[in-house]
């Protein structure tokens, strides 16, 4: 079951410029910093009530979010729901006619398995589900 | 002080379509339709947690979400920001450096006051105050 918004995922070109207009602009606190090797990311965490806002700024050009940045520049790159059964979700999801990216959870940043859902079936929305560790 | 975030609009063709999908594949629950008339488009909410899912409809090719979605297609239209204080909060943000669309706040969905800033200087993220009315 879908539990409730884990984290929202931004792409951004500069992780410390945007850093300071999420704590100056809209009064945020940053707290904590991560990159992640597999996703050729770093990240920077907020939270806005019990959400976390997950800026996320490539390290490589082939990273997934160069790629965005690339197509669409700065901006909402993905919504995380957090469920309570990851691999129980992802086959309701493809159940339903769903195409999703992975078809097995992997190791994402903050100690969670993720996995993500094809926009191309999610009405636009990169769409992932993420599950703590156990 | 931004309080949490109070809901994610996502532009959608066909909000019937999109319903079922949030409804069949994800398991979430559709709490309410309404149209708002001074953005001329129609919506659809869901809950995820304590967090609204607000899906956007065009109802007129004028529409702020028509413009959307032709420039975009489907996808994360904005995210909006609950505050105690939406006059105070847009101050703050303006003398932070941030540049506004509506310097007034106005009555958006869900009785509630709202204003947006300019996804130029947000770092590409369309960013909504709102706040119950009193």
């Amino acid at each position: 079951m879908i539990q409730q918004i884990d984290h929202l995922g931004i792409a951004v070109r500069n992780l410390d410029e945007s850093i300071e207009y999420y704590e100056k602009a809209l009064g945020l606190h940053c707290h904590g910093k991560e990159e992640v090797a597999s996703q050729k990311v770093k990240t920077a965490f907020f939270e806005a009530g019990d959400v976390h806002i997950e800026l996320l700024e490539p390290t490589s050009e082939d990273s997934p979010i160069a790629k965005f940045l690339e197509k669409n520049g700065e901006g909402i790159h993905h919504i995380a729901f957090r469920t309570d059964d990851i691999e129980g979700q992802l086959k309701h999801a493809q159940d339903s006619g769903v195409r999703v990216i992975h078809e097995v959870p992997f190791e994402g940043a903050a100690n969670k398995m993720v996995a993500f859902l094809h926009p191309k079936s999610t009405h636009g929305v990169l769409t992932e589900f993420c599950m703590e560790k156990k």
